[in-house]
């Protein structure tokens, strides 16, 4: 039986141009480079992979504080979530210098703030991963882990990771 | 000092008739590929990784309900991590076309769905290590971190997932 | 826009003696490589990546216990954090023979065993991360994510996994 999935190299290449239309096209602006609130870097790159760091959700340049299954929602969180992946890309773009040499988000760790009953983590998680197939097509087409954590730093009510394969 | 484990390629190479065989005798059969319950693909390639997303544990198909330090004991948890274990497996056959191309197992993320007090996820973790090892020998060895968490999608007593490497 | 941070294969190179002369300075001396609790590897490499398990935090050889937000406070995480950085040192000159082989750290985990209440993963991490830094210098900064756990094996307060780029 053959790979169901064919591998990375064989996926159609996106221009840069087409990413920054589907991105107008969305009504997203992508954040500059944040500085971390600890001591290590938004991402670092070995050999053709891009590891981004966690990066909590906000809003209006603030944690976007909330647990969910207590004071927060689904649908908020969905939301949270999908602001992560702007930042998310909004640091790929840094790493990158240009969007179009990423050649697939290869990972996706979403780690939602939850109480002991609450088991939508998954949904929740849909907000990061749908728009990341939205802007870059089958190339942001991604693996991921999603589960319910105790708490994130500063009380964000989601916090998500990446890993990314780049060309030059 | 030299390293005290080989690298990966050092490894002696399994073959796919080996591994059928090691199935046969211990009476497993690999599930087919399932379709993930979100907006995400079951695994990822790059180079000669492949990322498998989280697998939650399942029963008679559907999700494995519980929490280990709540309604699960230690042992209902390991086995719970050894059926996860034969279901990474049959993504790890799907992402390869054939098991006798992974060159190892390389790391294990195993996510225990756990009360405050619950304190064994390295045992209930060993559920999927020991079946990964029993099948694929050597090459089943691996790096991992087990830890508690909050919850898990659809209530799920324990997450795997999992990086291999792989040969064409 | 050119890449905000040079690839890893940029950063200068360290030396084994520059390194063992910081650790000297430092008052640290590396363990030897510690058995793992349960049925895996310390560490496996897989091309230029060592991937590091996750280790738990320890204090004169035994788990260091204790829940953030709990019994145990955001001082006492951060030198729980500083402990296990050295103990992944250890692993990692194990795994290559010679800290001067490690090309960069790439990234960490950081569990912290946290209450629901518990905010503060981001500062108690700082304590493996600043080690790291200042023993391999920019070779030792890294992409990172920290969050709050409901437990650890053993009751550990912290547990802390890592990849590593090293050369031959």
């Amino acid at each position: 039986m053959p790979p169901f999935f064919p591998r990375a190299t064989a996926l159609p290449r996106m221009s840069s141009s087409a990413i920054q239309a589907k991105l107008a096209e969305l009504g997203i602006t992508l954040p500059p480079l944040a500085v971390p609130a600890a001591a290590y870097l938004p991402f670092v790159r070995t050999g053709n992979l891009v590891f981004i760091s966690g990066h909590i959700a906000k809003k209006d340049g603030k944690p976007w504080v909330g647990q969910l299954g207590k004071d927060t929602d689904t649908a908020t969180g969905q939301a949270a979530a999908r602001a992560i992946a702007i930042d998310l890309l909004g640091t790929l773009q840094a790493a990158t210098g240009d969007l179009g040499k990423v050649v697939r988000i290869v990972k996706v760790m979403s780690l939602v703030n939850s109480t002991p009953d609450f088991t939508e983590q998954h949904l929740v998680t849909n907000g990061c991963s749908e728009l990341l197939a939205a802007v870059l097509g089958d190339a942001g087409k991604h693996a991921r882990s999603a589960f319910g954590v105790a708490q994130i730093p500063m009380g964000a009510c989601v916090e998500i990771e990446l890993i990314a394969e780049v060309r030059d």
